[in-house]
């Protein structure tokens, strides 16, 4: 007897704000692994804010396709453990990611690109004792703030860094690591407890929670002489006060622009800023920068071991609560990394 | 007796478009030479929509400065005979270029930085047939078109580019240069005629007037695989029509926006685009970038000698006319490098 085996699926592509009810969980008898394939017994799975994006019948053109509706939730990356393999090189008890995520067990074929190669099953290093860290600073969430801060928005001696969402996954990775090099570095975040984590914890050099004041005063005072690097999570207002303070040959990496995704974004009003002071916006995905995985992997491990950068994840235990942790990520109730753990070790 | 002096000023900053009437002519005494200055005696003075920035109390932060109310207009580039000289180096009839535009006569100091250096008295190749070409494509009309596409847009072998505003001064330099080069180019303009130049005169490979159709219609028309390269003189509906069609890694040279100088700026709503497809959007002056002259200087002089780059002015007769140059070219009515010829040779 086949174990039974839970997936969130979608039911319908949302009219204005994601709620838990547009999702639904499925029982399904775990099929075999065919050859070439590896049954994996999930231990946890990602939630990242650009899903929001895929949560929509059409979604911005060249990015993630959108999921489909009821059928298992592709392109989501997990991390978990081999329990059945008819694949040479991997044997019950590995560690993998892959990206068939949302889901108690999954079916993984070897070489199937998912995610742009992201999501390529992979064994990973199994004697870590967090092997959800793969998700974290060792996974997407690392390789986007590292690549977007070091090699998008290329970062120099000096630089004034502000990074938005910054007790997020990706932007408190991006602000230790620009601590690290030695830089001032503003963070925004959404509450006073973040604001908090971001001085007392993270020792970002200045702090601040958008919703006290006008972000562009807040970051003046933060930045009195502007800013060189923006690293943007957050997109709308955000953005337009980025661009009026940076300083000529400034550069904003283009991460995400999370308080675009539930409404009609609005594009940036003072984008003529660029011109004015030869200005870089570039955006990115950690996805197109795989082949750094290597660099992250070396620089990150070492950083961890010595404490150097520090991680904190908000976890919601059961696969069945994905969706209630998808919708309190959106609405800012999280902190750093956002996880679900689906089942035991 | 001193020649009398006819200098163009700004009575007031409008409230909504600009008219001739924001404009008067004053008759001034034309001052001597001080040591260290050169009386220059004005034959060509430049119209730019940038100029249209600097026509209120404040324009864009780190942009050339507002223009004074009730004086001289300062940071005009501008081509003139000297005719009275107290610099060593300086000979009556020597052709320079200065930056104390729209007036009749200028009294110059040397080495008086303008415009971020563009505009430092220089002496020029009194040689060349048409010294007028020191305001289009020997100058800060053709550096911008130069920097912006190989080294803003960093035009690499392969691209299909698009230039917006493609007859006007920069454009029109830009889509030749790109021709150049072996590229694919698409440019847009504002009239049928405008069109037709691009096609019969310049020839470019696919242009269209952004009136007729939906702009992201017509540009799909053009270029139905996407675009990698867009030269952005316009802003707004074209840099969503660009937004929309660059493909991954693609990049935006943010040159101009003059769709946007006459109201409030609209962002534009796709920027996420830049992230789901790695886009670089690279705002730019080409008056930061005028350490690349002397290699201007040694293309264009060669293209132009050999008839591959061909220029057009629209030419305003008489420094009077100057105001009705600028509400001329802003209504999209010149073609090309709009000029107000101030003086006889």
């Amino acid at each position: 007897m086949k174990p039974m085996s839970r997936q969130i699926q979608l039911t319908a592509y949302p009219e204005g704000e994601i709620r838990v009810e547009h999702f639904h969980v499925v029982e399904v008898e775990t099929p075999a692994p065919a050859p070439g394939e590896v049954l994996v017994r999930n231990l946890w799975t990602s939630v990242d804010p650009g899903m929001r994006l895929r949560l929509a019948a059409a979604g911005p053109a060249g990015y993630f396709a959108p999921f489909a509706l009821n059928a298992p939730l592709d392109g989501i990356m997990t991390v978990g453990k081999v329990v059945e393999t008819r694949i040479h090189g991997f044997a019950p008890g590995d560690i993998v990611w892959h990206a068939a995520g949302w889901r108690d067990f999954s079916v993984v074929r070897a070489d199937e690109p998912a995610l742009r190669g992201l999501g390529t099953l992979t064994k990973l290093d199994g004697s870590i004792a967090r092997p959800e860290a793969y998700l974290g600073p060792l996974g997407g969430v690392g390789l986007t703030a590292y690549v977007g801060l070091l090699h998008v928005a290329e970062l120099r001696d000096g630089d004034v860094v502000w990074v938005s969402a910054a007790a997020g996954a990706v932007g408190s990775l991006a602000a230790q690591m620009a601590k690290l090099r030695g830089h001032y570095v503003i963070g925004s975040a959404g509450s006073a407890a973040k604001v908090a984590y971001l001085r007392d914890e993270l020792n970002i050099d200045a702090a601040f929670d958008y919703h006290d004041q006008p972000i562009d005063e807040q970051l003046s005072a933060a930045a009195p002489d502007g800013i060189d690097v923006y690293f943007d999570n957050v997109g709308g207002d955000h953005l337009e006060a980025a661009l009026a303070a940076l300083r000529r040959d400034g550069r904003a990496a283009l991460c995400g622009a999370v308080s675009d995704y539930e409404g009609t974004p609005r594009g940036p009003r003072n984008l003529f800023q660029a011109t004015a002071n030869d200005l870089t916006l570039r955006g990115f995905r950690g996805s197109s920068h795989i082949h750094r995985f290597p660099e992250l992997h070396r620089d990150m491990t070492r950083w961890l071991n010595e404490g150097l950068v520090k991680t904190r994840e908000t976890v919601f235990d059961g696969l069945e609560r994905a969706p209630e942790a998808l919708v309190r990520m959106l609405a800012g109730e999280t902190t750093g990394k956002t996880l679900v753990r689906v089942g035991g070790s």
